[in-house]
């Protein structure tokens, strides 16, 4: 039974996401993925996201991007949590998609995420902190996922000091 | 019967779009307003779009501030001709609510107006425009219109001709 | 006789409007296709303009980037419906273009679409919306092509529920 | 005890998420709140956060403009859902807020909230969905208060075509 | 016979470019203002810009404001310089009519102005430099101008020193 | 004896506004091109600008991009015209380079022209149409190369009705 | 001796960075302010700049808006540390004044301030950390400075607490 | 002992900012770069901005992207000048970085570096501009690098002049 419900408006945004699935994948929670456009397949658009409280979902993750309604008409139809990710555009690499997702009206709340690579990740993690409420196992994945990323850092940063910055950035490419 | 649509999505819209009623009422076209948040109400909103054709509507008008979804969420359930307007926000003026109007998808069109004042006349003006087609009578009014606004800013022409820019100026106060 | 006709301010737009076209041609409907530029061959332009209607065209799809000022320069020659395509450039990915062309003084009406890809589909399913206000079969072509737009949707959410996400991406390349 | 923890970066800013307040006493859930900023008391800043989760908070909301690091520092130092409310500035009526608080980096997760009024109450409501995972009655009157605000704008739109857009505005002043 | 020739597409915009008709004032050339609008009155705009040399016009001013078109237009159809001057709008403080002005295509060049109080000064000053590479007192009287110009600004900077930032801010009030 | 004298910040400009000196080249006018930094090399700057008039020198060119202050600065030391052209940059597609050359304070005017490739060919235009008023066989040469711009866009827009747009994007590759 | 060196573009901007005076009394650093335009009187801002050094000057502060040239004008004649600060405009509260002060070319640093109030508290503070790596008292000031401001948030923090959101609010007005 | 402190938040920006290094390389000062994360690496980040100053540090430099609250995070816990660079993201060419850095509240300031490749070489100059207030063998050293810069532009203008702007642009490939 999938815990966390993914939409997205168009399956070209599923490649500009995918870390969102692989950091679900890597921490084992379980979801379902459905492509559909708040424009484009509204009543289907509707009825997945009228149903997702009953399915079991707990929290609801929309991409899309440009006009990107498609977090805020979710969220017009469920009471469950609902994370939107602006897909990035070639207006100001995504503004109009940041500012359609953020700039929900009072009442009908999304929580937005950054635009670029950074935002599946991000709804992913924020996703799991909301079910770690609810199950310590889960937090306790989440803890250990943060200081593997800061030691990541920590063993960079003494990468960096031992090579020195034109090795290191050699060895980057 | 109204031939026109008129959807806010929310009552404190009604004083900024006012010169789209008054344009209406000039050209005495008839007209249904309906205040209905794509967000808050989103049942109702549906309902009043999907309905619209049925009750004789011909060309539908949204105006929506901020993300701004309504003029899509209309234009996803009707085939009519959706025209939005822009509400004025803090947003550099509206931008958040023009590029959440303008930038939709390939499928479903709307047809973005001006933010501010100019808005709501020039929606209203589109939309008789569309009228037109199939109304002679409409189409000379339109002229006429447009005759009489050529005209008016001739007169002011003259009379900053007449009086130079100094007393103009003072007239205007 | 076209009913619809599309101008561009110049001929390296055609390749970026090019789905306006091939929409147009997918519905079978009739249009002209003029390159003027508002700026470079004005006079050409305004004939253009103000013999449309004449010519039997019924709406008007003008294309243009930067300060993209040929959908209003034609709109303020004639009184049929005027859909601008802004451009996209390099500032903010066709910001110049989008502001140019929504932000149309009251009187003069400009139905801006989306900059982009979306803005030459759009461009001609509003018009197209248009025209059907007084032809059923073609109203009929409109409902049979947003159903087969969610058809396709819905197969493509199908096909990534069967697929998984990571086979699915691999099928995109 | 408190299950959701609010920190202002500056006591100016209360006033301005008010409806963040007002918005949880309507749902009888208990919250904290703190002042304390990212830069200028940083020690006092941490320590909140990192004692957040032991002092029975779940859900953590951060208000802050410009710079606005305050709650992506926040969610440097706890697991807890971060939620970020942008202060409007006068840039661009926040867009320094809106950036600053939404393009977290990829691995800490804040949940960005629009700029103005919206924002309180958003960040309210977005914490109250959350907490309603793990309970039933708190579901309940999201559900309630979702129907009320709809139940609202219908009342608004039928007193709107009882008094016709002229009287109606005149009621609004 | 006025040398300059101004066309502004509103009366409101007067009051906002004053000080470009009292710079001119100030220096003693003649100058002609005209109301005329790029979008409603089309054919006064045309006749007004192609019969400009003729009236022994060498320089032209064009005010406009959002769309902004005023000024490319009229630069379509003379080949005298034009100048264009931004009206502030709400969008940015002018950044529509900024970039409608500035991001003329390739062959038919506008010498775009700063939007607000300084463009009208300066689309003045920059018309006198033109007119002052045919008329040596001219040159003259732009050096003389620039002199004064410098010299109030150390009067100022002497006064300050003298006064202390304290007074001196009080003296403004 | 050079009438232009072309500025550039940078000798990487040089490529990006080569139009710029075509565009000279065709029409025969002499100028003079220096490389000089408003920043890196002021001396050598201000030398350039306030000997510019004795040389013989009638209107100038200043290219520079990001904070872009070559044109201002010149036009500090000059009372004869300046052009600004602002270079693309990362910023928006020169965001930044526009508002620096743009925004200039009232007192000492720039004439600024896009941004991108027509930024060069309009300066050269603007300049020549300065130029123009003192030379009638210079005007004359502007008036056959506007005739012959109009003329090339007749033809392709011919070529496009001929040919239908499939072909002619073909050609175009 | 002044450590400091001030200059303002304007007399208009005294009031706007009041703070900057205003904390450095508090610090009781010695400071010169002078009001010099970088473009309205040229030799004079110059001639500042380069016997600021020679007068004893450390660290420059130069504050300007629009295109805002004067920090990076000044920076080109002194290797002095130089302090830029944009004052607020109506181009997005400051972006212009922003965007020409931080954009500076490889060469000829200036370190940039925020727009707004907190751009002369910060430009005074930033100055006073650069003398304090040569003066221990200053250190020691800086130090209780911070202190200071920190506790204050904490008095501020434990009165709010005392006395609830809406009675603090109403303290406020 | 480093004089220089360098951190940045991922090690992808080691090569955006590698002129950085070189610029301090060229004036033989040393310098410390460490990696370290405001967010994901907190504690590290602290200790390290804590520490900072008894290492012998005395002027830091902090380098970030998107959000980039690594400048003013650092600035929170140490009181040596602190200079930011923002990284260049897709939103807008980094203009989040910059308003993230540059729009710090009053009382803890960061001096702001353009983004781009400018800012790494800025960074660098300006942090030993301020060194050189105690070092006048590195004062020279500076006065020669202007002296080498303007030098160099001014063989590039004279190579110019000999080649032509054609020829100079092919040697440049």
């Amino acid at each position: 039974m999938p815990l966390i419900g993914i939409i997205l408006g168009s399956d070209s945004d599923l490649p500009k996401i995918r870390n969102c699935f692989e950091t679900l994948d890597e921490f084992g929670v379980d979801y379902e993925i459905v492509v559909s456009s708040a424009h484009r397949s509204p009543e289907r658009t509707l009825e997945w996201a009228t149903g997702a409280e009953k399915r079991g979902v707990r929290v609801i993750i929309a991409a899309a991007g440009g006009a990107a309604h498609l977090p805020g008409v979710v969220a017009a139809h469920t009471s469950l949590p609902v994370i939107g990710i602006p897909i990035e555009t070639a207006i100001s690499g995504g503004l109009d998609s940041i500012l359609s997702i953020i700039q929900m009206p009072a009442g009908v709340p999304v929580a937005a995420m950054p635009a670029g690579k950074a935002g599946g990740a991000n709804a992913a993690l924020f996703a799991l902190s909301v079910l770690a409420l609810a199950d310590d196992s889960l937090k306790e994945k989440i803890a250990r996922f943060r200081e593997k990323n800061a030691a990541k850092i920590a063993e960079r940063s003494e990468k960096l000091a031992a090579l020195g910055y034109r090795k290191y950035i050699e060895t980057m490419k």
